[in-house]
């Protein structure tokens, strides 16, 4: 038999796929994001609630976006007692078993809030993750249009709070009902017809991307991209795709949400369940208006489908109308940020009873990436903490005592904890650090003869002075500035004097 | 062939063992503690970083605590690529490889904190949970004493900051070089009694709960405990559980550290371990003693074990000292909310090169409970938003443009939007959500010949009047105030009244 080699296997460093970690300046983004739709969902009286990250997979049901078999994109496992458990892939399929089981102990209506980390077992791609972060808003109990249209209103808010001007978003407004009453008019109603309905929807959302023609072709027999694939349609007739193109054909839409409401209801005339929706959407823009947000902030929009298919009533999807360009110089317009609707049956497969319910998500990593490209968060890393260097290691306990006066004062202070053995290393490291200033001293300024005294560089002003006119007037001052000898008790008193010559301020 | 029912089965609404919900006051107390922790973390100069939920399971490492199986206690799944994927059970694992894997990118030594949660796939048990918080701080690329000291040091900062008086906390401090070396002097060296090793250790961790004798019989045969259950034992001889009692026997500890860290300095003087961990330990006592935390804060205490296997040199634990009483008024003591150590090989796994890192984490959920339970953290829930009632249904956009008024002055409100058949349920809702006030407008008050007019009900006061004695001449007063009708025009100002009356600053 042969030796096996003993020498260990080193372990490679790597994450799986379509997982990411996060640095400072990312997690502050986040963090200020979560704040501020912290506080305008608050404003609205939502209050926060959080699930964990399991629920059971039958819980979950069979909810998920775009896909054919149940529990396919979901990170599953079978627990202890063979029962199979799954990570939650959004934040309301968890809500719905939450308040099933909370029912008759929280108000009703319930208006909560959560965010959070969701997960799909999915391919990950370029920007598409297999963990992200949600933060959704839901009113559970009110079937009230006035519940919907609060759910746009807030979104709005919340885009404006973010930064984005009013005019460069818009949050779109249809309802399933009438999709799905024109569908089921032309015969495509029914169980039977649900891959077909869902093969059509799909259609219908490549709108913006594909033009009429296209949705037109994906409807019929089926289209030929450019790269030459065919892609099979739903096999409808003539009569049949000009039936749902005259309902989604966004040549009639108006920047006037009543003209909108009126053309679908006389397009649907003849159609029970698509003249309901219209009439839903009617007194959802009828709030909408009495709070003036029929501006354009909030529009009536035939087109609008939203891929999940829970959703029965009204759904809203909110749209960046910004455009960047990428590092080619291509414009890249962010589109959907957020969107949601009403799902009156998804408490309901708990109770058994009817349980009205609307909500809204927005994809908080989604919108970040957005805002961080147009400049709405900061992406420089903060300001690090001072440095008190390391001059004599046998003084350790010394310079440690000097970080912690600064901390006592409030101020980011460390203690350089590398190996100490040369003084361009710590400079080095603290540059590395963005730290404001550093704290040297040697026996010269322990043993000074008026009393101890320490070096304070100001790596601010030091970086400054290198891009300087070195025969300028104001270069030695500010060369004095940036490297000053104070005696050590006065030590706090220069650190404070450098962090306002540069407006620091941690908090 | 029988025919199968088609009732659809109801499901049942709850979550998998060992997880839980939490609501607005249990959200908002740990939203308070991560923030005063964040701030103690960043005064030391540490930055934050986030990983994902996942790590290939080989990452991981065989790192659990107690568990003799690797992967044992964890969650894993097989990823679509055959490999195996595994929930991370702590904070400590990840961060090791992903300072492997950015290691020529970061600052050295690299300060860094993060908080989130982990995943134990262990039985649950009161208080014990499948999914809960650490918040950790590590140094990793230093060796230094000063980069243990300082973990210490934050630790006890860390509690203050969060409310706990000094006296009520103290950090300990051992290392596993006192430990290890006395084993080594025992003969329980080598890979080969790892498993004895194991056995002395978690006989030792249960000093403070079974005494001196219960460890020593631990130590020898084994131990029938109160229940007639026996725990076979390590099986040493009495001499060898005489050295290891020599060690860490209370008895002798004393509240003066560089006194216990002489005493061991002297009983392993044979041990070369062991007076190297006595040596490590005096170093990280000078630089505590340097910036005064040797007043009880931080106690040199070689009782201390940490169930962790990857510790090799100091460690620490943070237990509080507070005593509280069950329902019972039987007393609780709280123990360890938090500890750490020194883990040198857990980035060298990846790296094939010595990295020193040491760390510490609190159990945020753990911390939690017990600052609840001694009344640190708040209980109560939030006051909630205003409450718009709807007394004419046909009115609704007028109502929610009251709401939308309110908001717009950044007062939480709302619009009631269940079934508003009645104003008493719409009354009782606004109390279950703790509403501040409410606001009615009838016809009456819409058509007032004054021009319209609403109710504003302070259902603060009007709580605390149904407790008055009705003769009283302060009662008619306050009556008046808690429903007064106002011109609409001044509902802001009136709601405002109300605000400042009771105190109310949502912010």
């Amino acid at each position: 038999m042969a030796e096996k080699s003993k020498k260990p296997q080193k372990l490679r460093a790597r994450l799986p796929r379509g997982l990411a970690d996060r640095g400072p300046a990312e997690i502050a983004a986040t963090r200020a994001m979560v704040e501020t739709i912290r506080e305008v969902y608050e404003r609205y009286g939502f209050e926060p609630v959080e699930t964990p990250a399991f629920e059971y997979t039958d819980a979950l049901g069979k909810f998920l976006p775009d896909q054919d078999r149940p529990n396919e994109g979901v990170f599953s496992l079978q627990d202890d007692d063979e029962q199979w458990i799954s990570l939650r892939y959004d934040l309301t399929a968890p809500l719905a078993r939450y308040v099933a089981e909370n029912y008759d102990a929280l108000p009703k209506p319930y208006r909560s809030y959560r965010f959070g980390w969701v997960f799909r077992n999915e391919k990950p791609g370029p920007g598409r993750f297999r963990q992200f972060m949600q933060f959704d808003a839901d009113t559970v109990g009110s079937g009230s249009p006035a519940a919907d249209a609060e759910m746009c209103m807030m979104a709005a808010d919340t885009m404006e709070a973010l930064g984005i001007p009013r005019g460069s978003y818009v949050v779109k407004v249809n309802n399933r009902k009438v999709l799905d009453g024109v569908l089921e008019s032309i015969g495509l109603g029914g169980e039977e017809n649900a891959g077909r309905r869902l093969t059509v929807l799909r259609a219908i959302d490549k709108l913006d991307r594909i033009s009429d023609q296209g949705v037109k072709a994906l409807l019929g027999e089926g289209r030929l991209d450019e790269s030459g694939d065919f892609t099979k349609g739903a096999g409808l007739t003539f009569d049949q795709i000009d039936k749902v193109m005259s309902v989604v054909d966004p040549a009639w839409l108006d920047n006037d949400n009543q003209f909108n409401v009126r053309q679908l209801s006389n397009i649907l005339s003849d159609v029970n369940l698509g003249r309901e929706g219209a009439e839903e959407l009617r007194a959802i823009n009828e709030i909408v208006e009495s709070s003036g947000y029929n501006d354009g902030r909030i529009r009536i929009d035939s087109t609008v489908v939203r891929g999940l298919e829970y959703y029965t009533g009204a759904v809203f999807e909110v749209e960046l109308l910004l455009e960047t360009k990428d590092e080619k110089g291509r414009p890249i317009r962010f589109g959907s940020v957020g969107g949601g609707g009403r799902y009156d049956g998804l408490v309901s497969r708990f109770r058994g009873e009817p349980v009205p319910a609307t909500g809204f998500s927005i994809g908080v990593s989604r919108l970040q990436a957005a805002l961080t490209m147009i400049g709405k968060l900061g992406t420089r890393p903060a300001t690090g903490p001072v440095v008190v260097t390391v001059f004599d290691r046998e003084r350790l306990a010394d310079y440690q005592k000097m970080v912690s006066q600064l901390r006592a004062e409030d101020i980011r202070a460390e203690l350089y904890l590398g190996n100490p053995k040369n003084m361009g290393n710590q400079l080095k490291y603290a540059d590395k650090r963005n730290s404001p200033c550093v704290i040297i001293q040697g026996s010269d300024e322990k043993n000074d003869p008026d009393g101890a005294q320490v070096i304070v560089k100001d790596l601010i002003l030091g970086a400054e002075l290198a891009a300087l006119d070195k025969d300028r007037d104001d270069y030695l001052q500010r060369q004095a500035d940036a490297q000053r000898k104070v005696p050590q008790l006065g030590m706090i008193d220069e650190v404070r004097r450098i962090l306002a010559r540069h407006d620091i301020d941690w908090n």
